[in-house]
């Protein structure tokens, strides 16, 4: 099923269902209707059918979904059936902050490696995890398997640390410098995480609620 | 213009043009032709047209867009021509790693309280800003106008916390619990931040290139 060609608005939507269903799995529902699924997630209910018939559907008419089974295989279309190795270049705030997500770990996403030019940060410990510094970079991948390659240093070197990144055979880039990554290699895949992107969505928000007023 | 229904969809689209208008004017270029920013911004033409015409235009067939022009009014649709004050509350890694991004500064939102619950943190700095207990922030709002507050403290307690802040009559909410937030008053507004999310789109679209291969 996994690799049918589904949008990305709907793969979009999986992660929040698979949270959902977290919650649900450790509160220990065991099972839930498509309508209870809904007023919990605040999407429709025929929302959720056509999300999930994508992937095949999931559920029996009248019997609803069986918690643990969707969970697990949202899980496995996220690929989260598979650990993957994660790196992040740029050990300032950001980069430590995100190490030591402990989160993201739960979900299968294990950080092997922190990265800087700063040779100030070489050798600080990151939650048991050494900076290095970056010319280190194509000795440790030869040694680990890495997946995802986090950027979070300045968008200034982000192009050259994604083309550096990529020729060193890493083929996933989580990127956060202020810059939309152009990668031009295809079978690289690429999520860019804009944070003031969202921050100047709140502020819209909040220019339309004084509007309304 | 400001207040007229546009769906989430184009809004979303709004920060980026404004991020690639900015890159522009910083490089000097003063007019552009929609296939110009098309290329640029890798989306068709006729989607930029669609998208600006919400506003009401701002182009002139055959001779493009004026960049400074265009800049400042999407900044304006935005909000961006008002300074936002934003409180943290949460001065672990990620809060300290906000309160560090000085891009928000440059767009108007600017951080000038940190919160957090952990006593060993009172007093310490983060870029000149003082980490305060959060039981002192009912004082602190009744002396500062705070437009946002910024939460990134463990998901069990941030429903509680959205509650105290509006409550102090904070109507804004950049949450990054790992919680969609349930904020009944509907003059709050609220956007969520799920980095797993993200990280478990990622992760889908190194699944379905490995099956394309």
């Amino acid at each position: 099923m996994v690799g049918k060609e589904i949008s990305q608005a709907v793969i979009r939507r999986m992660p929040r269902y698979y949270r959902y269903l977290g919650e649900l799995l450790d509160e220990g529902v065991e099972r839930i209707s498509s309508n209870e699924l809904s007023s919990r997630m605040q999407v429709t209910a025929s929302q959720i059918r056509q999300d999930l018939n994508n992937f095949g559907g999931f559920g029996q008419q009248g019997y609803g979904y069986n918690v643990k089974y969707l969970y697990e295989e949202i899980g496995k279309i996220l690929g989260l059936n598979e650990k993957h190795n994660i790196i992040v270049i740029g050990a300032g705030n950001l980069g430590q902050a995100l190490a030591n997500y402990v989160k993201f770990e739960k979900l299968g996403f294990v950080i092997i490696g922190l990265f800087d030019v700063n040779p100030a940060l070489k050798g600080t410990l990151v939650r048991g995890i050494e900076v290095r510094m970056l010319d280190e970079l194509a000795d440790f991948v030869k040694d680990h398997k890495v997946d995802i390659a986090t950027l979070t240093m300045p968008k200034e070197a982000a192009d050259s640390v994604a083309d550096l990144v990529v020729s060193l055979g890493i083929h996933a880039i989580w990127n956060f410098a202020h810059v939309d990554l152009q990668v031009l290699d295809e079978n690289v895949v690429v999520e860019n995480v804009h944070l003031s992107d969202s921050l100047m969505q709140l502020s819209y928000n909040i220019v339309k609620s004084h509007t309304k007023e």
